[in-house]
């Protein structure tokens, strides 16, 4: 099969590699149709995330069972654990301290087939299309984030940055029923976006300044940058919450004295519930075709992680039906 | 009156100043009786913690009311509110839009008499002597911290430095109930002092290693070092907490992505329930005595200060009743 492999030296390439031949009868073997690049595939490109390699790419995907005759849609969990660990014995298996990650730090979904334990398979309603369920990981860990920083519909919520993960989590506050949602972004280009997806506000970061009472109950951070949480707590309200969701991987300076002084929660957020996705996506109240900079093949991997980096764009998919 | 004063030059003396006259009847004039120096007062010396100069320093004390024949010993909350803002009108007046905080931003204790709103003011059951009573405010913080990190007695805590609030934490946890206290320092001094007050196990920080998944279900940052939760990050488990509660006043160098890839929660906590701390030290279950380095008058403020800031110190304290 055509995979996207991820050598030690560094650098991609697309190669041939065996079709996964399912070690155990609790494992399924998928063809996978579509995939989606995502921010945390970008930092093990230029290893801010860190992790074994030669290693298949990516975690984003929607696939198909290689032997059900009624070739039913599917998306599958990208944690694979142990389930005997401390903490798949306390139903937290996303934390397992074996875990393997798919894309990570075991092969992924870059590919042409993928295997994974059935346990992690949902299947979607004929009514989502390939290019909704390719965002259900996204869209997962979205959910997660209201249930990390128990948003509830009354709360003023800010949402900093606009970009991949931003656009879906405007969207899954305005499907909870929030009136209250700002968008905040470094750069203009994608406010508008952000305002048509849900947003009841959008800002300019240098139009936020730093406030020292801007009144938000809560920040989801989603921009991606180091130095996101000493900017949340610029606009925060005094007890307020911080979620962070986005993996900066590397390094910035912090002073961490006004969380103590104003007593402000920061709670890390990660993975998130697939049937929650599945559900939001089947009742519409998800619009993913503006969210789509670009369809590649395999093939054309250069020019879509090149797109994927650029600023304007949002989410990039790999169609592996088609071949160039 | 005598009274120790921060100029503007970051320079402290000892000055002769009017004794404050109560502007109204809601407030009360004190006779400051003990003091006692925090960390916060050092990081107001040294400009950590910035703040309108000059000022009179100090802000953990005991006094009696001037005009109360009873002399009946009394300490009072730091934070003067202004009871109309919008966290005053939610009850979370400890963040009042408009606050002035003894010895940071409107004169404290380290003087002979102090004025503050009658509405803070505590008064203590006889059997609390001076030596305890200085204690309630650093006293109530390490409760808030308890009330902040919703600790139970089942859990496994940290307690990240053993210092003026590390030791008084501990014994906190000790009176909760908490079973495993896991004291954790950089240099072996105190350590023997956190055992004797109630950690179950002491750790050198050094021991302790970066052991990714050390199971500690809860760690309370009190070391007062800028990369305090990078430290703390080492050993929580993941989905647990970790409460700040010492202001570092200077930015370190950090990488959050283990926060929201081990989903963990950082919680500011400051000021706490003053009446739960007088409580706990009228029933016994704080020990201060050991605690106590050493007493000085205001003239001896130089030597105070000198030996506050030593590593082997814990709490220096003021004795207003006797002159040198």
């Amino acid at each position: 099969m055509r995979c996207l492999v991820l050598g030690k030296d560094g650098k991609v390439r697309l190669q041939r590699c065996p079709i996964p031949f399912p070690d155990s009868s609790s494992k399924l073997l998928l063809r996978v149709l579509m995939a989606g690049i995502c921010s945390t595939d970008l930092a093990v490109l230029d290893n801010r995330i860190p992790g074994p390699k030669p290693i298949v790419m990516g975690h984003e995907f929607v696939a198909e069972p290689v032997d059900d005759p009624s070739r039913r849609l599917c998306v599958s969990e990208i944690n694979l654990t142990c389930s005997t660990c401390e903490y798949c014995a306390q139903g937290i298996s996303n934390h397992c301290i074996n875990r393997t990650v798919l894309g990570i730090s075991t092969d992924g979904v870059f590919a042409e087939f993928v295997q994974v334990p059935c346990e992690n398979v949902h299947y979607l309603p004929q009514s989502i299309s390939l290019e909704q369920g390719v965002f259900v990981e996204p869209l997962a860990a979205a959910i997660q984030s209201v249930h990390t920083g128990n948003i509830t519909p009354e709360m003023t919520v800010g949402v900093l940055g606009t970009g991949r993960l931003g656009l879906l989590q405007i969207q899954v506050l305005r499907a909870l029923g929030c009136q209250d949602i700002i968008a905040i972004e470094r750069s203009p280009e994608k406010l508008g976006l952000a305002e048509q997806l849900g947003a009841s506000e959008i800002l300019l970061l240098d139009e936020v300044g730093r406030l020292d009472h801007f009144p938000l109950d809560v920040v989801i951070e989603t921009s991606g940058s180091p130095d996101g949480l000493q900017t949340a707590m610029g606009f925060i309200k005094s007890r307020g919450t911080i979620v962070l969701k986005s993996t900066p991987g590397s390094p910035a300076l912090m002073d961490l004295t006004d969380i103590v002084r104003r007593e402000i929660s920061v709670l890390g957020s990660r993975c998130g519930p697939f049937s929650e996705a599945i559900e939001l996506l089947r009742r519409g109240h998800i619009e993913t075709k503006p969210l789509i900079s670009g369809y590649f093949t395999l093939e054309e991997f250069r020019e879509a992680f090149e797109l994927s980096q650029q600023h304007n764009a949002i989410k990039v998919l790999f169609n592996m039906g088609s071949q160039s």
